[in-house]
């Protein structure tokens, strides 16, 4: 796959084919090549899926699952949802019997994939899983083994490796039009609000800024570098432990070193404006994404000029993408799968660990 | 002067006020209040700064200091410059009875700076001196006591300093417009090429890319954050052990943090291209500098806009404001002198501790 280029693998699917002999998303009635998703948890980014979804050729938002009758009753009314594709987090496991869902995507706090997703696997659903994936590599790995005894795909929400600018860069360092990779800067971080949101109670996101955003720099250097990183090392600055507590992480910087040379430096904040940047540099070129992943437009920019690939709203790819993955078995550019999941997981471990030993932590 | 704003302070000199009275750089007569200099150490910078002083209504270059008679006879042709104020390694402490020649502009190779700043002390001359202005703190310190002994003024080559860019982001840090400072980072390198120069031979340099390039970032993160670092970690890769021999540091990645909470991740290189980037984020706002340290034009932005101040060549501001410190007694926005020298040292001597200890090194 390594010499595919988007024009030829990529883009045909991206510009919406009309050739494609796929219904568009009207509502019914269901096409066998449609992949039929229930909805895990329907906040804030549940409903940025679902709105995105209505733009999909391939999938289609046909079930809920959540623990607020309210909730469910508004999307009903707004998605056309029946009654009987409804769950909450008692019953859902009743799903295994709906002829109407094919895939679940769990979108709810990081802690609790792990049961979940081993529920929808014993469910024999398909999985769609937000990363990170899980709260540690251990119970990433088990969440794979459960999806692989069950017959059912695993795949997580990294809806970056689908995006066009980013994967043009992919692209070019793929084809050596940066020469040999010596480093890559990557610092993801927003002001993060509310105190008592879940995203700061280690209970339910078991971390900080690197569970939730520094993953995007993290899986980031992974994927632009296109190497695993040898070591890691990694510093935590806490400014403010009242918002912040024990075992949530305010900002980790980390640095990685790869196989060929190349390192990486990365930042990880909840407290900190104005990054989501990646810049990549090699013997003969460069390549910078600033925003490199919001939700877009992501612009950027190589030594060869601007980044031009046209913007596509990133929720509404991934699931048409995920589709393909699922139904007709496509191979990704870069992957999405479990194993992809537990590799992030382990370098946060790793970081996790770097900082607690205050020094170097060699990876396998 | 922390409430001094460029344009009340900086950028009547800097415009080549009309009103100022003093002669423009013809050869001759000398003014009482032109500082005049002599090179020592008549390389490829040495010769830019002599270019750059040819511009300067404060400096004028009057002698010359080389172990190279034939470099002594072009810059005499060239500069208009008398046998009498030509001097060699070993005869300069003759400068001492030299009325034409009030300062010595040390730029030689980076050990050689301690003692001869110390015999140019010692002759009576105001000494300013290339960086790094020595190879380790404790060398630094001696050049400065040496200096204060013979009361004679002791100044670094830091041109970033009078860079009206640089100088607008300082300003606009000190007025709270970026709100508190959360990361400053830097990344500074460049690919080195002749692999015998005397910058990749310890014995001169003291060290590799850390020395000579990753100073900028250094230097940079102190001047832009406004705060002293408080700890430091760093890391060493070398993919080229031929080329960066023992001792020689190749790529050197260091992060600090600072009083206030504020962190900065730094890149140094000799074997990088497409950097020289600086970025700093506070609560309120950012500043970009890109390029940030090179010889200009500087390009930067910041959340207000693109930074608008006009490119002056570096050499020439430095050396008219560092004739202003010298002759008036001038106090610069950001200090040039030995202290100021001493300061990067001790902090790279922590560099290279941390790459050797593979910890956090905490500074004083």
């Amino acid at each position: 796959m390594q010499k595919i280029t988007l024009s030829t693998a990529v883009l045909p699917f991206l510009r919406f084919n009309e050739n494609a002999k796929i219904k568009s998303a009207d509502h019914e009635p269901y096409d066998d090549k449609v992949l039929r998703v229930a909805i895990m948890g329907l906040g804030s980014y549940g409903n940025r899926v679902a709105e995105a979804m209505q733009s999909c050729k391939r999938a289609k938002l046909t079930g809920v699952i959540s623990g607020t009758p309210s909730k469910i009753k508004d999307w009903q009314s707004k998605y056309n949802i029946p009654d009987k594709n409804c769950y909450n987090y008692e019953n859902f496991d009743a799903i295994k019997n709906n002829p109407d869902i094919d895939a679940v995507y769990v979108i709810t706090p990081n802690a609790l994939h792990h049961d979940q997703v081993i529920r929808v696997a014993k469910a024999g659903k398909q999985v769609i899983c937000e990363k990170p994936m899980a709260i540690n590599a251990k119970e990433g790995q088990e969440m794979v083994d459960a999806c692989k005894k069950a017959n059912v795909k695993l795949l997580v929400g990294y809806r970056m490796h689908f995006e066009p600018k980013t994967l043009e860069v992919i692209r070019m360092r793929k084809d050596g039009e940066f020469g040999k990779i010596m480093f890559f800067q990557g610092q993801t971080g927003f002001t993060i609000g509310d105190p008592t949101q879940w995203r700061l109670n280690k209970k339910l996101s078991g971390g900080g800024s690197m569970m939730d955003i520094g993953i995007y720099s993290l899986n980031g250097a992974r994927y632009m570098v296109g190497e695993e990183p040898v070591w890691i090392t990694a510093q935590e600055t806490k400014t403010n432990p009242e918002k912040f507590k024990e075992g949530v992480d305010e900002t980790i910087q980390f640095e990685m070193g790869f196989p060929s040379g190349a390192v990486a430096s990365c930042l990880s904040s909840y407290n900190m404006s104005n990054l989501d940047r990646f810049f990549m540099t090699g013997q003969r070129g460069f390549a910078e994404l600033w925003p490199a992943t919001n939700y877009g437009p992501i612009k950027g920019r190589t030594n060869k000029g601007e980044l031009t690939q046209p913007h596509m709203t990133h929720q509404t790819v991934q699931m048409d993408e995920m589709a393909a993955i699922i139904l007709d078995g496509k191979q990704p550019i870069v992957p999405v799968d479990g194993e992809e999941g537990v590799r992030d997981l382990k370098i946060i471990d790793a970081i996790y660990e770097a900082v607690r030993k205050g020094k170097r932590v060699d990876l396998k």
